[in-house]
């Protein structure tokens, strides 16, 4: 852990980046139920956001609202999507095709969102040669040549605890852009790469603490 | 969706919920690498947050911190799972015994931070009966009645889009006061349970802005 690399750039907090999926989600829902118009007042209450905090968010990024008038749904979705990245193709390879690879291989909402997951990886002799939801398991021996010569940007690791840390080592050497970690135990690296180690438990703890306000605890 | 929940009650703010996973998981670490003490400042470089925040956050707790001096590592992280719920036992069960479920009750972390799977329901033959990482599935049918029976408090669903929100709707009237939803489409209810929609997606598109801006782009 080092402080350096904050002092020199100028970036987005990773806070706003955050909710920007948030955001996002929120405007899809309001395309499909036909609203044409939000007011920072609104989206604070339906999101549970505090509005000059939304306000201040999407003015990171150019600020698409008018005073008195809100923001338009869906330019504001367009530009949320284009932030993210959203609207361009991605490519990514799995290692790990046990339950949580097989899970993200079946997941219908990757490709639909232009991420496109091209091959998985595995070095058990039943999974290799298989396919999962059209993705075709290689065997773990060919991840480097296979990200390297498909120029893949995405690794994702959906592999045991033990091997995570050296299956990153092997995708960053091999040229991805960005690690998405779903094994149970963090993933570093010193190269400029985008890493996001992905916690199950998160989401339990948040769900727990809003049960425990529910009761009034 | 409607605001008048948010006018009645005086909580917490639900970003600030979210940090806190994130604060605990960081804690642990130090103290895995036995360190004592943290300033608010160290914790702002290392977790990209700015330091009044991470005060301002941990002030909505009783503020556990001493000007000039930090928080003690141990104590923080002890408070935070306070907080969380964390150090409490919770029982849950899974809908839908399909990779999503198999790879839920096969996490290793969830049992080991007091949240035990004690049950999965699936509808196919071929699962029912079988046992993943010693939780049993059952047939959907006896759902609602193990719930009410064993008193569950937390409702896991990783079931097709088609049948989350009839799955939700019958855990919450036979009682759970939580619901954890991994299908790909949000669940709702108008009843006082808390409910935690997951988004698979989220994740790939915060590590996509991130390669982004690695590119200076």
């Amino acid at each position: 852990m080092n402080c350096e690399t904050n002092e020199t750039t100028n970036r987005v907090p990773e806070a706003v980046i955050r909710r920007l999926p948030k955001y996002l989600n929120y405007l899809r829902e309001l395309e499909r139920e036909g609203e044409l118009k939000i007011s920072s007042f609104k989206m604070s209450c339906d999101l549970e956001l505090n509005a000059s905090q939304i306000r201040r968010d999407l003015s990171y990024f150019g600020g698409f609202g008018q005073q008195g008038y809100g923001y338009t749904v869906s330019k504001l979705r367009q530009e949320i999507e284009n932030i993210l990245g959203i609207n361009e193709q991605h490519t990514m390879v799995i290692a790990g095709a046990g339950n949580i690879g097989q899970a993200l291989m079946l997941y219908p909402s990757f490709k639909a969102q232009g991420y496109e997951i091209r091959a998985a990886f595995d070095i058990s002799p039943e999974r290799v040669g298989k396919s999962y939801g059209g993705v075709e398991v290689f065997h773990m021996s060919k991840l480097r040549d296979y990200i390297r010569e498909n120029e893949i940007e995405i690794g994702v690791i959906a592999a045991p605890k033990e091997s995570a840390q050296t299956i990153a080592n092997e995708m960053i050497e091999a040229g991805v852009r960005g690690i998405w970690n779903y094994a149970p135990t963090d993933v570093r690296s010193e190269a400029k790469v985008a890493i996001e180690n992905v916690h199950l438990n998160d989401g339990l703890y948040v769900l727990t603490y809003k049960m425990k306000e529910n009761l009034g605890e």
